[in-house]
């Protein structure tokens, strides 16, 4: 199959264009870079270097023996989309190409705007260029299990048997998100959804749970190597705990520590990638999976990775700061995970697994967490009215798609 | 109270400002005059003429002997909004400044990026602007009664308890929109709920039924009169019906005519938002009112129109086109309403008596009708490739806020 994954840049369209790749597929990738950017905006950067983008389809030719193709460009223009699809004819479009951090869009008015407006834009453009142009592929949108909440009943995929006053239908799930970032992917399922039904677009809408892990299979090489974020505003929990280890400090779950959330492997996410992309969605259908593997609680994380610390010689200390969002510390959490497995998917990593691969690595580059060790530790708090991380200054968002100039730097970061 | 509109120089901004200022509250104006230009952009006007702003504020003083404050701007500037609220500080907003027009959002990509864009940045910069200078302020939302699509089952006011595998809890009512716009009002709904719990803000969030009628009690000179539109982008299914009736052509209800939704008319609807400003939910609460009086279906509209027009000499036919909306053209449709009730709402106007007043109007206004004879019929299908209409052009949508030029004519339209 033709495959073209838009934000391959990223920590996922990374090494699921490896996965893709080393399956025979062919992928065409699309970025603006704008991760690389936004994450030198609030003064980090990613604990494995990241070559630049040709460095990278030279590494995946030299080591993979395979030709990647790429369009630099933005989503937000349409004109570019409808270009890259019309040239390309895709068989399927994995579509990860957003603003994907929650604590960014909690910056101020600005960050908010610019984190629905540009993750709203960049679908309906995607879902018309694919209605114009190949509206026979299939859309596999990235979302996330953050979407639902954390309702006090169980979480179906998507839909249910809702009943009312007596009557009965099958309805969406309501959503109940806790970020304008989370509340962005609400607006866009809702947009492929209707975009599915009047335009007919086969779509797979991926409640995603939070990825961990930096390796799959497929990465062999230091260049193949995907993004690690530790900084306050990329970093996942994990990654910041297992960063905070590595550099003696205290790891701080938030609160109470007993919020559950949905976790997959990196390995497992793009497994269940390639499993939606191989067996699509037919024409006209909505389909929603929620993708992830296991449910933990930020003590369970911090914990694990307090234990695996251990075998490392570290020995951190668990504090709990203040939760600066405004979620519920104590919850019920049972999220239904039925599609995958029915197409397939079984486990190949857990979690403790993954968190001593990823301190081998970290340990390796801890160097370029000690020049960023300021980024590490909490300081937004949601709710007050200047949130913005310490480093940011009180200026607009890094523009996606600043006007072409030089290439980039060999690696991320490395003139910063 | 001191109330801010925007959108007052809108259908329903305008006279809701007749009505508050002779109920005696204090009333602050804030358009950026794009429902104008882009009636104008497909061609159209309002059937009654509509005087420029400033002789709006002339009649009013004249009048009523009312002072009518006004901000011409943009909700998409953010400094333009804080600016207003900040020395405005009102008690409540009532925020009807949207693209409210659901064919203009289909007609293709750049309308449908557009009106979601619009929305929602104008409603994100007016929570954020509320926190940073009035967080005391009430808004009060407009939203649809279109954002609940047609389920099969009663439609409660925005919350109800679900019960999902031997659980409960009250959650929001799933939304299910049938165009890119009512989709818009779906997301406003996701961020005023959100930011009314992060940052403590008292929201209103009114389901608004579609409004009838070009007459309140308060309009009692033809400068104080409000729009009617008849186009096939902005008018009513109703709107059009009469003004095909006037203009001797068949009444073309949709399909097989049976789709139901929920009325009011636009006395009534005055009476409702004044309702729910005048009893302000509290700091944090969010609220949903489903603010319509009562259901018809398409064919009812056709036939009271029909019935009204017989008494005007006037015998229209009724034929009925494909119906160019993708939407279930027989369903159930029970929506609830009683928060307002609760607060004292009671109906006064019904629909054939408005629709006889309009009538009235509408053969005093004939010429304006006969001079856009054109727009009137139906050329539009949601699901084409090209779907706009007729008259516009292959442009981006007209700008909200062009640079400030001459005033506008003295009345909209005479200079077309």
């Amino acid at each position: 199959m033709k495959i073209l994954i838009t934000g391959i840049d990223g920590y996922s369209g990374w090494p699921l264009a490896l996965h893709l790749l080393s399956r025979g597929h062919d992928v065409v990738g699309v970025d603006n870079f704008v991760t690389r950017r936004r994450v030198k905006e609030v003064g980090s950067w990613s604990a494995t270097p990241i070559p630049s983008f040709p460095n990278r389809q030279k590494a995946v030719k030299e080591i993979l023996g395979k030709e990647l193709g790429f369009h630099r460009g933005d989503l937000t223009n349409y004109e570019f989309v409808h270009h890259v699809l019309d040239r390309e004819r895709p068989d399927a479009i994995v579509h990860l190409a957003e603003q994907r951090s929650a604590p960014y869009s909690m910056i101020d008015v600005h960050h908010a705007v610019a984190t629905q407006v540009e993750n709203l834009t960049g679908t309906l453009h995607l879902l018309y260029a694919i209605r114009d142009t190949c509206p026979q592929a299939h859309l596999v949108k990235m979302g996330t299990m953050g979407e639902y909440g954390t309702p006090n009943t169980d979480i179906p995929e998507g839909f249910f048997e809702m009943e009312f006053h007596g009557r009965k239908d099958v309805v969406p799930f309501p959503r109940q998100a806790g970020s304008w970032y989370h509340w962005s992917k609400v607006f866009d399922s809702g947009d492929v959804q209707f975009a599915s039904k009047i335009f007919g677009i086969a779509a797979t809408d991926v409640m995603q749970g939070v990825i961990y892990g930096i390796r799959t299979p497929e990465i062999t090489d230091r260049r193949l190597l995907t993004r690690f974020d530790f900084d306050e505003t990329w970093g996942t929990a994990l990654n910041r705990f297992i960063a905070q280890a590595v550099l003696g400090l205290p790891i701080t779950p938030y609160g109470k520590g007993e919020q559950r959330r949905g976790f997959i492997a990196l390995e497992d996410s793009m497994q269940s990638l390639r499993l939606a992309v191989e067996n699509p969605a037919a024409a006209g259908e909505y389909r929603v999976f929620n993708q992830f593997d296991a449910a933990y609680s930020v003590n369970e994380l911090a914990e694990t990775t307090a234990r695996v610390a251990s075998e490392f010689g570290l020995a951190p200390t668990i504090e709990h700061p203040p939760d600066p969002r405004v979620e519920a510390e104590q919850h019920y959490y049972h999220p239904i995970h039925e599609h995958l497995p029915a197409l397939g998917y079984q486990r190949t990593r857990n979690l403790e697994d993954v968190v001593r691969e990823i301190f081998h690595d970290l340990v390796h580059y801890r160097r370029r967490l000690e020049a960023k060790r300021h980024v590490v530790q909490p300081t937004v708090d949601w709710r007050s009215v200047d949130s913005r991380p310490a480093l940011v200054a009180r200026e607009p968002p890094t523009p996606r798609a600043p006007p072409v100039g030089p290439d980039e730097p060999a690696f991320e970061g490395h003139t910063a």
